[in-house]
C-alpha cells in the first residue's frame, strides 16, 4: 500500500510517502503560509504518487466528529488564513483515497505505538514541547476523542514560588504551555533556550512545570509509557530532572514499578525521533 | 438475568440485584469492617439469589490486569485489614459465574453511561466528592486503564490565594482531595460542612478547587458530559458556582456549544442519584 502522509504544522507541512509497515520513503517541507499556497504544494507534490490512502495529522483545534458539517476542518486557530478551513475537504477534491485525519499530537502517539518507544502497547502519551505544548494520548487502544478533543498542553499547573512571568497563553495566560512552551522560557529569561544551556535554574523551573503536568497526566489517564519530544526537549537534561520531580510528586501513591522503580523506561524520548508525527499520519490510514 | 451487584467501599458495601436494564429489585448495606466478617455477610447475602453474572465496583487502588497474579485484589490501600485482600478471588470461591470487576467510580462512569445522565453517550466523567473524590470515565466507550487505573482524585491543583490549609492527603499533603474532600473542609474550617451553608467564602474555595480539576478533566479527557455527586455536592450551590468557574478557567479556548451556551447540562448531578455505583456495578456484567 502507497500512504500519502502529512504532518500539517503551524509553521510547516512536513509530507512524505511511506507504506503500512511505518516505512517512510521521502519526505518533504512545505512551509505553512496561506492555504492556497501550501495545499498547491502540498496537492503538487502528491499528485502523481499512485496513493492508495492519505493519512492527516494536524495543527488543531480540528473538528474530527465525522457527523458534523465542519469535520475535517481546522476550526478557531489564531493563524488567521487557516481558520475554518476545510483540509479533509481540499484533498478530497484532488485524490479519491480514503483519508484518516487525526490531530498532529494523537497521530505522533499512535506512531510511538505502532513502530515506536511505545510499541506493542495499548496506551501511551505523546507530549511535544516546543512552540506550543501538545499532547495526544491512546487509552485502552483508542486515540482519545470526546466533546472535542483533547487540548492538554493548557492544563492549570501550580505556580513556582520564583516565577513571576505572566505568561504568554492568548486564552489563559499562565497555563501550562503559557509557562513553559519555547517562547514561555526564552520571554521569561531573555535569551533562546540553547543560551541558557548552563542556568540550571531554567531547567529547574521548566522542569517543575512539565513534571505536574506529567503527573497529572498519569492520575488522569495512566498511560502505559510517556513519550516526550519538540525542540525545548534538546535540552536533554531536562529527561531526568522531569523524572525526578513527577516520582516526587507522586509520592508513591501510583503503584507501579514502571514509575517507582523504572521511571527512566517510563518517561522516554521519541522512539521515531522527528518522524512520529508523520509515521504515524500513515498509522492513521490503518484505524 | 438476575445480576449480583457490589459497590465496595470504605466504610459500606452496598450488595443489591438487579437485572440486565439496570432496574435494582432490592439493596443492602453491610459495614466495612475485617474482610472475614463483611465478606461473610455478603457471601450469606446473594447465597440463594441464584445468581446469573455478578459484578464489583470496588473502593481501590484494585489489581485490574486479568494477567497478574494479584487481578482481583484491592491493593496497597491504608485500611490495612483489607491490604491486598483478593476480593474477586473470595467470590469465586463461593459464586461460579462469571465477575464483572473494576474501581467503584469506573463503575459509576459506566452506570451513568448506560442508564442515566449520560445515557447513551460513549464518553462521560463520574466525580464523587465526599470522604475523599474519586472519578472514573468512559472515553470512546471504554473505562480508562492503562499502567494501573487513574487516580483522578489525587492531581496537582493551583492553591487558592487565601488558603492556608496545609491539606491533608497522606500522600501528597495538598492535593485535590487533601485539600477539597469532605474531611479536608471541616477541618480547614473548624465545622461539618452542612454547618458551613451560609459561609459563601467556602463553597467559593471549594468551587474554586473542583472548578480547577474539572477543567482539567476537560483538557485532558474531553468528556461529553460531566457528573458530579458525592456528600459535599449536597451543598447544590456549588453546582453554578463550579460550572461558572470553569468557564472562566478555560476561557472560551475550547470551542464546543455544550461548554460555551450549555454548560448547565454539561456538568450535572448523576441520574442515578446515590444508585449510580450500584448499578455500574451491574453494568460490569455487560460489558
Amino acid at each position: 500500500m502507497i500512504i500519502g502522509a502529512i504532518e500539517a504544522g503551524g509553521t510547516k507541512f512536513v509530507c512524505g510517502i511511506g507504506n503500512e509497515e511505518g516505512v517512510i520513503v521521502e519526505r518533504i517541507s512545505i512551509p505553512t503560509t496561506t492555504p492556497d499556497e501550501t495545499m498547491n504544494q502540498v496537492v503538487t507534490y502528491f499528485k502523481d504518487k499512485q496513493l492508495d490512502a492519505m493519512g492527516v495529522g494536524s495543527f488543531g483545534p480540528v473538528d474530527l466528529d465525522e457527523s458534523s458539517s465542519t469535520y475535517g476542518h481546522i476550526t478557531s486557530t489564531p493563524k488567521t488564513h487557516w481558520n475554518y478551513f476545510d483540509l479533509v475537504g481540499e484533498l478530497r477534491k484532488h485524490f479519491s483515497v480514503p483519508i484518516g485525519f487525526d490531530t498532529d499530537v494523537n497521530a505522533a502517539a499512535l506512531g510511538e505505538s505502532l513502530w515506536g518507544a511505545a510499541k506493542g502497547l495499548d496506551s501511551c502519551l505523546y507530549m511535544t514541547v516546543g512552540t506550543g505544548i501538545g499532547v495526544g494520548a491512546l487509552v485502552e487502544g483508542k486515540l482519545i476523542h470526546g466533546l472535542t478533543h483533547p487540548e492538554m498542553g493548557h492544563i492549570v499547573v501550580r505556580r513556582h514560588g520564583d516565577d513571576h512571568y505572566a505568561g504568554r497563553c492568548p486564552y489563559h495566560g499562565d497555563c501550562l504551555e503559557g509557562l513553559a512552551a519555547g517562547p514561555a522560557v526564552e520571554e521569561r529569561w531573555g535569551k533562546k533556550g540553547h543560551l541558557l544551556e548552563d542556568s540550571p535554574e531554567v531547567w529547574e523551573m521548566e522542569a517543575y512545570y512539565l513534571a505536574q503536568a506529567i503527573a497529572n497526566y498519569v492520575l488522569i489517564l495512566s498511560p502505559k509509557k510517556i513519550i516526550v519530544g519538540g525542540g525545548v526537549m534538546k535540552q536533554t537534561q531536562l529527561y531526568s530532572l522531569v523524572r525526578d520531580k513527577v516520582k516526587d510528586i507522586l509520592g508513591g501513591y501510583v503503584q507501579s514499578d514502571q514509575l517507582l522503580d523504572r521511571i527512566d523506561d517510563y518517561i522516554v524520548a521519541p522512539g521515531l525521533g522527528d518522524n512520529a508525527g508523520l509515521a504515524g499520519a500513515m498509522g492513521l490510514v490503518l484505524r
